[in-house]
């Protein structure tokens, strides 16, 4: 099933749980495609659509259940289990995803990170660092298909083609860099100076 | 001119604007809009009518100059100035955006932090840090229009309320939390969970 459905209509999920959490936390308990809709930016035909999709029931008296809705969009996600992560990368960035409360409060778990800097491999962070030729062992050890890079652009297409032949499937990347992968990898980028710029444009 | 271009197209200029830096690193000087289009996603076409919606010129025979189209992207993100940003929310997210290397690389300049805590505002950062009342009077000093919101989703509203009434016109947020925004404000959202999740999906 997982195959079939584009980044597109993922992208709405999440951004559907968003609003349902804050509703959630407005005291509503049931919610309407048409309200759900307005909230998200979409078409009320949408929203049910997207829900079919993943044969999620409503009714048109009473509209969706919000707690039925999010537990279904994390069983979507696999939020129901244990995420693992690898990180590339313990540079500023890096450290700061070791520590983020976003990760930890939803079962996303960085269970190794790697640096080319010896220095960081001795340091004592919140998870275990290595140096990059351990890649393979570790990504083999957790069975782990997920990887984030956060590498300076000189090394990060080095370091994609490392995870890649470990055996990882997504990516989440903040080198500054398109990387060139097989078409079963899976990249989504973040690029902290992109989206300012954007910003700068109309300011 | 700055407003009637969607953020679509300024994403493909920014998208373009990496793709030309990759090539100009392999050593080539010139690119047609073909060899773009194909290493951007998009057609040779869609290439041709961006530039040409800014007066970016070149040779059907030749192609285009790589240096001069990045300069000219570079302009129009006004680049050949320095723009200024200020934070709000100096945890992890915040701290590794002080030192980020995109950002100072390419004349960003995070001109202040705010924090809630009053023991960020005494730590020696690499920026100073004010209380969030002082945003008014620093937004106002600077006469910065951009700003950076990484804080907890719980004080996400409030901070973006004293920005946007302090006269913060474009918004980068962290903060896991859709802002709601006068119709003259730009809000970019950067949801790190939500781009791991989609991975997870298809892993």
């Amino acid at each position: 099933m997982a195959q079939k459905h584009s980044p597109r209509v993922l992208k709405r999920f999440l951004h559907y749980r968003q609003c349902l959490i804050q509703f959630q936390r407005h005291g509503f308990r049931k919610v309407f495609s048409y309200s759900l809709g307005k909230e998200a930016g979409v078409t009320a035909e949408q929203v049910r659509k997207d829900f079919s999709l993943f044969s999620i029931k409503g009714s048109r008296r009473g509209g969706y259940d919000i707690a039925y809705l999010l537990h279904s969009i994390n069983e979507i996600f696999k939020q129901n289990s244990e995420r693992m992560v690898i990180l590339v990368g313990i540079g500023n960035i890096g450290q700061a995803l070791i520590h983020y409360e976003g990760f930890k409060e939803n079962k996303i778990n960085i269970v190794a990170g790697f640096d080319l800097d010896p220095s960081k491999c001795l340091k004592r962070f919140a998870i275990p660092v290595y140096p990059p030729d351990r890649i393979p062992e570790i990504v083999f050890k957790y069975g782990v298909k997920t990887a984030i890079i956060a590498v300076p652009e000189i090394s990060g297409q080095a370091i994609c083609d490392m995870l890649v032949s470990a055996g990882i499937k997504g990516i989440l990347n903040f080198s500054p860099i398109l990387l060139k992968v097989p078409d079963d990898v899976i990249v989504n980028y973040v690029n902290l100076r992109n989206e300012l710029e954007t910003l700068f444009f109309y300011t």
